[in-house]
């Protein structure tokens, strides 16, 4: 288990989820919740979120609420539906866990948008998060 | 199908795609090469690559590639296995096509990070594509 | 939207949902449960239900309840992960919406093993479901 | 790495994948090849394979071709899109390895139909496959 003050200090200290704004609005055990504000440069072309943002933020959520249960943890792999363009003012993710054992994590999240303070669902995702220790670099 | 100055402008009129700092290095129906320097504040704490990225360049090739059998795409959807932590001095996706009919394609990625000269598998991914006057919207 | 009846008799027409003794248990707009008694000939070598067997049920799930809300319907593609071996003496595929548009849904599925009363999850599984008119063969 | 004939002895104790009718059509470091006869029994209701025979050839193809270069493996997770409704002869599923550590292994899949004579592509699958021994019961 990660305490919500070591969580904040890996999101601080990661310079990409800085530069898309990225904020931990909620971090307990089961449950991440990662927001940013929709800005003009993480637009694409048609003016809408970047599908890279919505899933930067979604393998957020699905990797910090995997170390809310495991600890220090990286991602395996992760899948991502989208539903609907990313628009408004506000990008979040929210993180639950579906399962996990000693080593490895099942997570889902879903991504919304916050459009003139109504939530609308824009992506949901699912991942696999595997403990530090147990990774498997080549 | 979309002819390569057409997707250069694309990329050109997305600001998020210039925010990581993605090129256009190859583009051919069937075959899409998108690539990125390693910059500092790509990372996440432990100094590689941000997932984020990784996952930001892999959509980009695999919705790219779709659009070059396809004309104008969005992402339905796509699944990413990270497989060696991104380092070195450039992140290179290359998108290929599995599979297309008239409206929707499945496109694969492999996506490499060039250590010293030497390109390494960083991740793989694997998407569904389709035609923009297709999607669907909710 | 499909009636349950006509779900009841799409699953009465599949001799290889029949093969595997797939039921279906509950079913109303939303909501879909596929369950099939656990069965030596269902087993991998090692006395667990074979891999394909969840994925036939969960593949079952996201189909029957995307069409829970769209009509006929086809799948386009689904992912799966694999949490705990099945074991015990009955298998249940809960399926559910994340979303949907007029011809697609993202849909979502737990399944289950039952062990002497007690459920167990086994694997989580996500998809995108497709209206059948609007199907891509190529 | 696991031997062909300790391959074949696996999957002859399996008695799902027996009663699809799989057999192994190659199997040595690295590909895999896994195929059945298209049979009455293994359809849906418009008379096509049935999408979890599919993913049960998938499943299988995916998970050989890992144990080719790890040895004893399970499937942690896999995706699968649907290109073509499997109709013809046979079903083949061809599993490639795209990169291991010593652990791990992520590996792909196309399935074909058999459509006489001539070689059709039906689905496409992609797999985290993990040895044994690291497994993860929870």
């Amino acid at each position: 288990m990660l305490p919500r003050d070591h969580a904040q200090a890996i999101l601080d200290a990661q310079p990409f989820s800085q530069l898309v704004g990225a904020e931990l609005e909620a971090f307990e055990p089961g449950r991440c919740v990662i927001a940013a504000p929709f800005r003009e440069d993480l637009t694409q072309h048609m003016g809408i979120a970047h599908g890279g943002v919505i899933a930067t933020l979604a393998d957020m959520a699905l990797t910090f609420v995997g170390g809310s249960v495991l600890g220090p943890v990286i991602t395996s792999e992760f899948k991502i539906n989208y539903l609907r363009p990313g628009t408004g003012q506000r990008l979040v993710a929210r993180g639950s866990v579906v399962g996990h054992g000693r080593r490895q994590a099942v997570t889902r999240c879903d991504i919304f948008c916050i459009v003139d303070g109504e939530e609308k669902l824009c992506a949901a995702a699912q991942a696999t998060i595997v403990k530090l220790e147990d990774q498997n670099p080549q």
